[in-house]
């Protein structure tokens, strides 16, 4: 049971459960992602099966999400060069070669994306034990950076629907706690191909993302939410899996399950268990596919934007089946 | 034999030996991406042999090559909240919680990137026919914004390290046109797993970047590079390749084969052919483990940051053999 | 009478009575502020009797009124160097010193800001009957960027209080049209000081931000305001001042008075006058002031950002009494 | 003499000498701009006599100095409509109206700016004696942003041309220390009209920005220059004048007067002597209207745009004579 009083405690007591530091040694930056090792993506080409390919990114615009909550805003794309420009032939390039270009300003986690290591801290300490302040200056965080795990991120992603498997019509309410049980009642509804394991990367869907497309963005960013429960952090270690998604702005649930609390999973999961979190993946048209075929773990390259020092990074996830 | 005084008189035979207009319908957006479909996708999966990945995407930060050329700059990125804030107990959260948060500022071809079809146009018109001022505005490209391609760009890489074929030392020196014929060579030298078909990614290795690496940018971004010649369109055509990737910032060599010209080839590459064009890729690791091994050929996900309207995309590649 | 049905004949109506076009040369790029001479800024130079000075300006931040209109944000402001790093000691630097560094994204017209000649078009027609495509490309505005009248700002400013003179307690109502007859009153309430002529910079004050301070900003930007009428169109060009702001997002009232509308005025105002606009002023502490003393002109220096080739610019206007 | 070998001791010794902390109580925000009363700003405005007015800004543009340094970059200005979009008609807007807007993104000391009093701390310590940490963390300034000064700079300004006194064909050459000896042979030489006295701001030109404009960029920014000698902090302090500002980058002589140094006059003028900083200003035209009539005061109303807990901000000064 949670002491709803004590929301410090109970990050203590589960950041002493759960600590994965110095489990790959004292200098290591990628935490969970160790699991996720050749072996286990060798053995993950085997999910390709038909081929089909599907992006669990939300599309990056100023329809987005944001509302200003922290300085996070939508991205503002704008563009350098234009074809209504080159159409009046007003760019001055030589035998008829005309050209658009675009720049972007954006936070880092505005959108689709995962927290790197560096995002959060438990009492100014990172990952694996590092002052925070060490880590994170204004120059980015020399450490963790997200580019650290660049070429890594790439094996078995497994669905669990929750929404699907618990929800009503699919979608869990604003509020929804997802505890360990929801977690094994899902995986054992969906069956073998469901199977949690060693290196995987757990896609978590709650139907708050369709919700917000059916309803419009309202507070999903930042206001309340399905999400997982603070009771989960003992599976999220004990499973050994590289990383989990899920398809809301904060991955666990709004409000949290304190008093007063911020976002106490994170600061077991991220510093200590050494986790990476995926956070606004849309995970709607996977799941439909995998509840018509009944097959519900696919391959899938999840790569971050390499930006040097970042301790958040956009994310163009795509599986493959 | 090029004549060089008449580019515009080159590229007009070019595109009309090489157009795919009309060749998906007269809605389609996705050009050659057509070539890939979810066979060739799920045959690629075998290539997946030892599971070892390789990010093909440089570091997207201030020490990157743009150098101001047509207002790209290098990333901003800067933070929202840092380590040494959460240490010094400035937050203001609860619990002990401590966060960083960062930001961008990034024209979306300054360092690793797709060209979209929206790029570059041939006499104000675009992929498949449309007028360029219809399809990119200042909004963006309505039409054929790279999030089109959001979830396709996965399937078989083929890597043609030229450089290392045909280069002293791996590499090609400024100004050296790559045609049919070193193309053709490179993939004999380096055997049956270089074979190049339907549906492929190619990644072509000028060793540019490796120079840039050692000698410092200088003008690897906008200046003098080897590249493919204007020669090779029939090629990138007949071939059915569904995207090509260089290690240059221009793709084509440079300065081009004419005496007053600016990249000819995506002038007929991209509106014409319908081409997707990777620049600026790090295809040096993979080029290693791929002269080690003597297999050339490997799955590859590159998955662009599905940025509505983009003419453009950053984008980190992962190989996996 | 305004026939609410054609806007565009009013338009053109309006156009054609109060044109300026020609009046400064075919090479001119600064419209009314032609009018805002040496002789009249020395004259000006007298209003200078307290020497207490006021700013005009909104604060830059992210508390602002953008609600993402047109890709409208508020600015985003994130330091590149803070002092919690420096009193970490980790910025490097030698014998004890630290600094701070900061970096802003915003639009131009986010906040307050004066609309330069570029800003708005009659049917493709730019100040001056100068063709739009050929002035404001992708590159900004060639002709009448903002940089044309970094230097000339300096003057006489005039404070019209009609929320103080015609509203209830200070304030207009949204969709209030202020008409001549309005202005007249006002300056007739007013007195002496009051009065307007050429070379003059008018502040119009609705009382509009008075309330969006008090309510929250709701739909200040973008939303529905008091402001000018239409019929204004005569008054403005009439009296020949160099300039006009108000307090409000939009300078005109809105809803506009036709049936199908957008912002008519400013198609009068800003091509065929030259005048210049000024939008989302801070007039209440100089108000407060005026109404005491019983003298409404003052010095102002308006000076905007000189960004080159831009269509509108941020200001902080400084009265001085 | 300077002991080159010593900078924090000098630095502290000048500190002390030259402290301002606590002279407008322990809650003071604005340092010398206090000197700046309403009497001084009255009697200033009789120096308006030809209501001649000069910009004193650089353009912000793509083509300013910054070439990364500390990853100050030019303003990247990018539209969000233009012209061209009008002309084409693809814009929607009703009754033939078309626009054009834009977007900034840029360090706030890019180009000519104002240091605010948070730029620059003396072992952890800002103006007034405050703990660095606590005034300037990720989220800005939060004592002494630039907005508490938007109202006030505004005044006498005496134009100090050091290289026009002192150098040849008017500029200083790199590595020029300004001491108080050249200070007061510039006035002395100047007359009457350049005597510096209690709340002016003082405007010192070295000829650097002409050398720029003639022979490039270069090292403009970050590199060598002429500028005020460490030796001057005993004058700045004692003068009790309000702001000074340079052409040059830095404000202070570079390189600097000790073997190992980092701007150490920042370090007493910011945070000791709480004195406001101007660099990068332009002040080539108004010196030679000054040379050719002989007088060296003016009115200068300088405005930084006020950005929010900004450690520094853009300004356009608008100088009267």
């Amino acid at each position: 049971m949670i002491d709803r009083s004590d929301p410090e405690g109970a990050v203590a007591e589960a950041a002493r459960r759960c600590s994965n530091w110095g489990r790959w040694g004292a200098g290591d930056v990628r935490g969970t992602m160790n699991f996720l090792t050749d072996d286990k993506r060798a053995a993950a080409a085997a999910l390709i099966r038909r081929g089909r390919s599907f992006s669990l990114s939300q599309r990056f615009d100023m329809d987005g999400p944001q509302r200003g909550w922290r300085r996070r805003t939508n991205p503002v794309h704008t563009m350098l060069d234009t074809g209504t420009d080159a159409a009046a032939g007003v760019q001055g390039f030589p035998h008829g070669i005309g050209g658009a270009d675009d720049v972007i300003a954006m936070p880092l986690q505005c959108s689709t994306q995962w927290d790197g290591l560096g995002h959060i801290f438990d009492h100014g300490v990172a990952w694996n034990g590092r002052p925070a302040g060490e880590v994170v200056t204004s120059l980015g965080d020399a450490v963790t950076g997200i580019e650290t795990v660049a070429d890594v991120i790439a094996g078995r992603a497994v669905l669990l629907d929750v929404g699907r498997a618990i929800g009503e019509r699919g979608e869990l309410p604003d509020g929804f706690a997802i505890t360990e049980q929801h977690l094994r009642a899902t995986i054992e509804r969906q069956g073998a191909s469901a199977a949690v394991g060693r290196g995987d990367i757990v896609l978590v869907r709650t139907g708050r993302l369709a919700r917000a497309r059916r309803e419009g963005w309202g507070d999903y960013a930042g206001g309340d939410s399905p999400g997982l429960s603070f009771t989960t952090a003992g599976w999220l270690h004990r499973t050994e899996i590289a990383a989990i998604a899920t398809d809301t702005w904060g991955f666990e649930v709004r409000p949290n399950e304190f008093d007063d609390a911020f976002q106490p999973l994170h600061q077991v999961a991220i510093p200590h268990i050494g986790l990476f979190l995926g956070e606004m993946w849309d995970l709607d048209e996977l799941a439909a596919d995998c509840a018509a075929d009944g097959v519900w773990d696919c391959w899938l390259t999840a790569a971050p934007l390499p930006v040097t020092g970042a301790v958040g990074a956009p994310v163009n996830p795509v599986a493959v089946k």
